[in-house]
């Protein structure tokens, strides 16, 4: 119930208490009525099963569990109890981004607890209400949602994220490597299931930073359309190409997936999907089908789940207005439509798990300066989406799919996924 | 239209008219009527941009594609006409099959290009009806429809398929593999992406004359049950493990995969979910749910589809009653509602094209061996239902899925899929 659907933690990382934005002090809080007592007996046998004790602000707690407590959630107020109680999905993430709720203990295996504890439980209707009626992707709000995330300001990524600005699930082929290998490990694993070849066309649609369709056209020598409609990661791509002379080979334009024309040899998206929403997949696979040579091969790398729940409110409303993560089958239904293949599909779970795991670690030692350039809210708020993301793709709510496709009846297919593995001795 | 969703080739093989069964001799051929012409020359409009030329009794064609015919259908009498305006998809295979219908110029050929015309075509309104009312696999009737096919006796299976009968497709590593190298290549790469480990237990669902069990046995060191309802099989099965000293490892169970319990470290299933109908999918996902160790790992091998159409109405009637080749959005719905996640697809289509390419070549060379144990209607039947599955593969008709999954939150994964590939260098 609580942090449906947004966390886990490898458990390393110690959450020390930061001073709250909006913490009352203790002289101001109310005494605990009975009604107070009953709510919060109430959240607490919903939170037994995790092992996670809720604490009132007079320091009473009904914990109930079979083992010895993980972690407290201190609770300051009644306010915070009765959002807890009614919307636990938002209100967890709303209290703790706020300081109105505290993790006593390290926060993320708190986090990962209650999402074990609450996978599997239905949608509250809440949930189901709002994904039924809010949030549709015409061509203005998704700039306006692309807009909300990923203009936040380079200089912030540039602070946790890999030198390349690769802000997607990395591929660490051995989990001992530099989130900067397992980066450019990523972008080339992409090519060789693209298997792309010198001279070649590809169209990419959300395109980041420009890192793909930079080692796209040096490493494998094709010639690059990369859509995205972020206004600060095209300028920032636009002068990465000139300054790296690869300027005629890849074209950032600003515009979105809907408008891509002309015809390609192959089709790349790495973290787009996510913001397109379901309604919208006919359309891709028509873009897709307009613009792929009949010899094409595509690949779709999105985040997916297997339930096919809305995402967290507290993720839709706070980081990632109008994003929903597909199940595998959803996500085939880009292509059927179309009569195109599914060659290949691989999950990377873990692999973003443990991306999550190095930008959580960059991101805390960069956590001054994020108060400089935001506030203490902003800092908790991105704590709490990391932490909480490393905890879903933990647990299984989240996955994450890379999948090869290409045209039914198109034979030119390798026998084997061998040349995947060239490294290999 | 014709032949919608069964065939193509590679188109090495020529097929001479054999003798036919039922062909009617010149003399009591009726004169071709003003309504035959008219008929005619609306079924070769059909069959115009395939390149196929139909030809009627009296020698004449109204023939109207753009480039020299690749071969002829010649039709030797109005009741063939008329089943082939009425219901192609059926009336083209049963009257090859007896012979009313010959097929000038290679068989191959002429079947891929009328399957490559008709990929994407709306099934017929007979065949949504059929689909809607008929063949549901309740216990008995899935009993009956494994007879049908699997019981037709081993000593026919034993004249086309590789020493150890393995009937599915193959896994050629390497195209210039030998049937008998591909069937033991499929079946230790099965075993590599279940990641057994000695002592292990396995569950298998359809095991045929038991190869599978008895590999993973061997050379994995596993303890199997091995279900199955074809009784024919099962005895092979059994003699063979007991001759092999096998039996402390391998059970064969005469049961339906419904009826399977205790507790195992893997699943798997090879060829059977074809015949398991999508509206038991639930039911299948269920029975994994109940066997599987919360760290288990699983494997289901099938052939799909992409539009998801029911399958041709001549191989469902003479080849595989009640069998359905699922789409890949299909095929999830047996992971998706109890919370198992997919971990790899791979889609070995073009490897059953090849297969069935070896086992027409033994079947060709076994011709009269057949004719011997059955009749020509039977070596016809066989033929077209090979040439047919052929052509299916190679066009993108049928697709062929080996997908691997786990639990949700079991996260023993390995990081790479590179131990798939232990003899690369």
């Amino acid at each position: 119930m609580i942090a449906h659907r947004i966390m886990d933690a490898a458990g390393e990382f110690t959450h020390t208490a930061e001073p709250a934005t909006e913490r009352p002090s203790g002289s101001t809080r109310p005494r605990v009525r009975r009604a107070d007592r009953w709510l919060a007996a109430h959240v607490q046998r919903l939170i037994d099963p995790a092992g996670v004790r809720l604490e009132l602000w007079d320091g009473s707690s009904t914990y109930g569990g079979a083992r010895q407590p993980i972690g407290d959630l201190v609770v300051s107020d009644r306010r915070t109890l009765l959002g807890l109680a009614d919307n636990p999905d938002l209100y967890f993430g709303e209290s703790y981004m706020t300081g109105r709720l505290e993790v006593r203990g390290p926060l993320e295996p708190v986090v990962e607890a209650l999402t074990k504890a609450s996978v599997g439980a239905p949608p509250s209707w809440r949930e189901r209400l709002r994904l039924a009626f809010g949030g549709h992707n015409s061509f203005t709000s998704s700039r306006d949602n692309v807009h909300h995330h990923y203009d936040l300001g380079n200089p912030f990524y540039q602070l946790w994220l890999d030198r390349e600005l690769v802000y997607t699930c990395a591929y660490f082929a051995d989990p001992q490597m530099s989130l900067e290998e397992a980066q450019v490990a990523k972008l080339d694993l992409v090519c060789r299931k693209l298997r792309l070849r010198a001279g070649e066309t590809v169209v990419e649609a959300g395109c980041g930073w420009g890192a793909l369709a930079l080692h796209m056209a040096r490493h494998y020598g094709v010639h690059v359309k990369a859509f995205n409609v972020s206004r600060e990661q095209l300028d920032y791509a636009r002068a990465r190409v000139a300054r790296e002379g690869l300027a005629s080979q890849v074209e950032f334009i600003d515009d979105d997936y809907r408008n891509v024309a002309g015809e390609f040899d192959a089709f790349v998206s790495v973290g787009m999907l996510e913001h397109v929403g379901v309604e919208h997949y006919g359309e891709l696979g028509g873009v897709i089908d307009r613009t792929l040579e009949p010899h094409g091969r595509g690949l779709i790398h999105s985040i997916g789940q297997i339930p096919g729940l809305p995402l967290n409110a507290w993720i839709v409303k706070h980081i990632f207005p109008g994003a929903y993560p597909p199940t595998l089958g959803e996500l085939t239904e880009i292509f059927r439509p179309w009569g195109m293949s599914v060659l290949d599909v691989e999950n990377l779970r873990l692999h973003y798990a443990l991306t999550l795991r190095h930008w959580l670690d960059r991101y805390e030692a960069a956590a001054d300066q994020v108060r400089a350039m935001y506030d203490e809210r902003f800092v908790r708020m991105w704590r709490f989406y990391l932490s909480g993301s490393i905890a879903a793709f933990r647990s299984g709510d989240l996955e994450l799919f890379q999948v090869v496709f290409n045209r039914a009846g198109a034979n030119d297919i390798p026998w084997t996924r061998e040349h995947l593995y060239p490294l290999q001795g």
